[in-house]
């Protein structure tokens, strides 16, 4: 072990940690040893491309994802541009030895990296945040010189598959929520600081607002919440009980009164306390918000309440339900209600019109499935001013990624809707809608699918340049143009394709070039394997 | 919407997030209604006393953690020395307004925390890091006034639950691991800056290293990592191959010489390869460290690839493990090695100390189950200058919290293994070795145990002072401290316990005291609900 690093009196720890945790150094160890190897042979300035793309979807055991939500390239990009191998990141580097004591990083090595290593060499693509994206097709492409574009890696994976994972989690959520609003509450069980990230990828991927107080406001989203079971719990202590506790409630926030009534009994408290502070309120002058239910039945407690709110005269209220819910299960409890309803006299449309979903540590955690598989492949690098695709053969096929310089482009249906992704060789002519497209899966020769020109609609180009040479080309988009984006991404998209358990599978394919081209790649590797 | 919080020209992007998102607002927006709420009724001065505990070990389906190893607590330290309401934090909650365009939050509730809302009034004790704990038993006590004892929930909720959980998945990727080397490389699919965190807490509960280079600096803790794919996919199309990329490595790092070798064909190009290296090196006066395996099936290219180093002289070189390993894995691939290698007449045992573990998103991620479900409950405010239990009634029993002010011991059998954690009322006697403990079911009244003298060697108390009004009273501990904490934990524990797989279940009991109150308190909540 080394010495960890202390901080002086001039710097705090949480200071000391964003410093030295969270700026250049926020890569993995080999990022650091491969960049040196290629600046001692001259390698480090040589011109390269990395794809970033993820290679399934997430899988939640009873449930699986159809498609993700790309999010996180605001958040990489602010990183990138404040990234830089200060003394302060240097000293540990200067400082590491090996085992037999002599120093890893030479003087030289992070000289360069004191002076040169920043991402402004560096160029970068994507497909924008909020899109509809599939495996297999590039996210985000990165071009520059060698050493630097590796050094990005960790960093870049990092954001946007966290972001992406949790902006997917988000849409489904809002899916099976029929439009209802979505309130993200996971803070309390994220990943510290990543927490803020969660947020706003689920802003993105499909909440209304979040509890997340800093994030919200950062972000421009007015923050929700109103009180816990604690607040019930201390006005029962002091002797003023659960109606004392929603009276007080009711008093401070007459106009936002919003009130949590299972920390006793729901129906033979919660709601009837509710009520009698609702009635109060109301003559007043003032109208309730709603009730939030946090445990037991959710739609059964939902009907029994709202039956009870319908006949005080409060048919309006809202009724939040949260615990412990994801996808699946608001599906269930809506179509719980559905059916249920009825039997008690309740139009169920109006009961759901009603509801809103308070969704936490199941959202924010990915409940099912807390990673993308996300990877950042180098496909090409030149010599003597000519790119030269790279490969990567593996024992599992679908492994391999698709080698050198692409373009990647969206078929849209005679019925306007995306029917593949299709990945070409850059300088080829585009596809075009005038003519037949071939489409070729990724590794299986024989599974391919032509398409008339009368069954193609539109070919869209789906990556647009966001950094060229370090500098940002792009303003940043407003959370709602990125909201906008995801909602008519996925008007697209085949219904089959959004379906919540077992989706349809969307191809992600090849032209018959770039097929031809990876073949004869994989082929050359295994030709001679020692060489 | 209101407008996002936009950075000045003085303050990068980065540093608007650290200190919007990152300080006092980390929060969860009811934690300041109901702070205001408090503010508006004299009560938020109140002294009041928060128990934090998880219900339930970590279930990863086909695996279920029997304990968990608690972190965190130094790094929340941290949070709670720096945050503050500064004028930055305020601006956005002045701002708010409810649907009337009525501010959220008074001037005066807002300066009060500008001067008053800081953690200097809190009182905080702590199972300490690296110890093993249990469902239903705290691992934080928090006592203050009402409004900052409340204030401090979330992130504490955030801190201990993230790093609990990651500690814990640790100890179990260690435990299978047999005691070799596990090195965390989760970065890339970590949530965002909380990679940090969870390399931590991956270090406190068994990873030996990490890759994550600037926390593990700044942990005082060597970050590991060689080369990628990536490098030997750039020397193949700059037509040097594999064996070409190998030499370039050696040649870089002669002491530290660690091939990946994979990247196109394990058994026929990588370890042929990187034999021919080693040879070279060792001719030049350098010992190789290993190798690298990253797919396929690991077992199996473990004993071919010890075979081939054995036959060409390299009996001693390590070979490291990755690609989607986890507890369960590691003990298949262990165990398929403990059968499969003397086919080839390889020691098993011989094979498994050569080896080292890499373990990426699914230690990080938590993968299986990815959050702790931690609480933070009311359990006592002050009345009149007296102490009052506080209670949470449930429609699950086994969700009521424990009431009031506790103690919490750890009783050791006669084998001076540990047999059950025990909560009594604080102010009665400490349970004593020389007499009999009577041991009860938290909730279910007929289950009891009762333990003769004669079988108790040792009771423990687990809490300890941390934060006495605001100040540390303890000074943080080494890494290494914690470890040695773990280590010793889990050896005094049953093996049942320590199981991966359906593990024996740990007792958490209550003094026959506690449970008499306990019942009392849900009784009279339950009596007259509406009151």
């Amino acid at each position: 072990m080394s010495n960890p690093v202390e901080p002086t009196n001039a710097r705090s720890k949480r200071t000391l940690r964003h410093e030295l945790a969270e700026g250049a150094l926020f890569t993995d160890q080999y990022q650091l040893t491969m960049a040196q190897l290629y600046f001692e042979r001259d390698l480090h300035e040589r011109p390269s491309q990395f794809d970033h793309f993820f290679r399934t979807n997430p899988n939640y055991g009873s449930h699986q994802a159809g498609f993700c939500i790309a999010a996180g390239l605001e958040w990489l990009l602010d990183w990138m541009d404040e990234a830089r191998f200060t003394e302060a990141a240097l000293a540990p580097l200067r400082a590491q030895t090996d085992a037999t004591g002599a120093r890893v990083f030479s003087d030289a090595f992070c000289d360069w990296l004191g002076e040169m290593g920043s991402f402004e060499s560096v160029s970068l693509q994507a497909v924008p945040e909020g899109r509809v994206v599939h495996p297999g097709a590039p996210l985000t492409v990165v071009r520059g010189p060698l050493a630097m574009a590796q050094l990005l890696e960790t960093a870049l994976l990092n954001h946007l598959n966290f972001q992406t994972l949790i902006a997917t989690k988000a849409s489904r959520v809002a899916e099976a929520s029929r439009s209802r609003p979505v309130l993200e509450f996971g803070l309390r069980r994220s990943a510290e600081f990543g927490a803020n990230a969660a947020t706003r990828a689920a802003l993105i991927g499909g909440a209304q607002a979040s509890s997340n107080v800093g994030a919200s406001h950062l972000l421009g989203v007015t923050p929700r919440g109103t009180h816990a079971h604690s607040m019930v719990q201390a006005f029962m202590a002091l002797g003023e009980g659960e109606l004392g506790a929603f009276r007080a409630y009711a008093d401070s926030y007459p106009d936002e009164c919003l009130l949590l009534v299972d920390t006793i009994d729901t129906l033979n408290s919660g709601v009837p306390n509710a009520i009698t502070v609702f009635s109060e309120l109301r003559a007043k002058g003032h109208e309730p918000i709603g009730i939030r239910l946090d445990s037991g039945d959710l739609a059964y407690l939902a009907i029994q309440s709202a039956l009870q709110l319908d006949e005080a005269g409060f048919p309006d209220v809202g009724i939040v339900l949260s615990s412990s819910l994801d996808e699946l299960l608001i599906f269930q409890i809506l179509a719980q209600i559905d059916s249920e309803a009825p039997r008690y006299g309740l139009d169920p449309a109006k009961l759901v019109a009603r509801l809103s979903m308070g969704v936490g540590s199941k959202l924010t955690a990915s409940e099912g499935h807390p990673y993308l598989d996300g990877v950042y492949k180098l496909v090409s690098i030149e010599k003597e001013g000519e790119w030269k695709p790279a490969i990567k053969v593996s024992d599992t096929p679908a492994k391999t990624p698709n080698p050198g310089l692409k373009s990647l482009f969206r078929v849209y249906d005679e019925r306007g809707r995306s029917t593949a992704d299709l990945l070409t060789i850059a300088g080829t002519p585009d596809p075009s809608s005038d003519e037949a497209i071939e489409l070729r899966h990724p590794t299986q020769p024989n599974t391919r699918r032509r398409l008339e020109p009368e069954l193609i609609s539109e070919i869209e180009p789906l990556l647009v340049d966001v950094v060229v040479d370090g500098r940002r080309v792009r303003d940043p988009a407003p959370l709602d143009e990125m909201r906008d984006r995801r909602v008519s991404d996925i008007e697209r998209l085949d219904p089959g394709v959004r379906r919540l358990v077992n989706p349809h599978r969307y191809h992600v394919s090849l032209s018959p070039e770039l097929f031809e081209l990876k073949q004869t790649l994989v082929e050359a590797a295994l030709a001679d394997p020692k060489d």
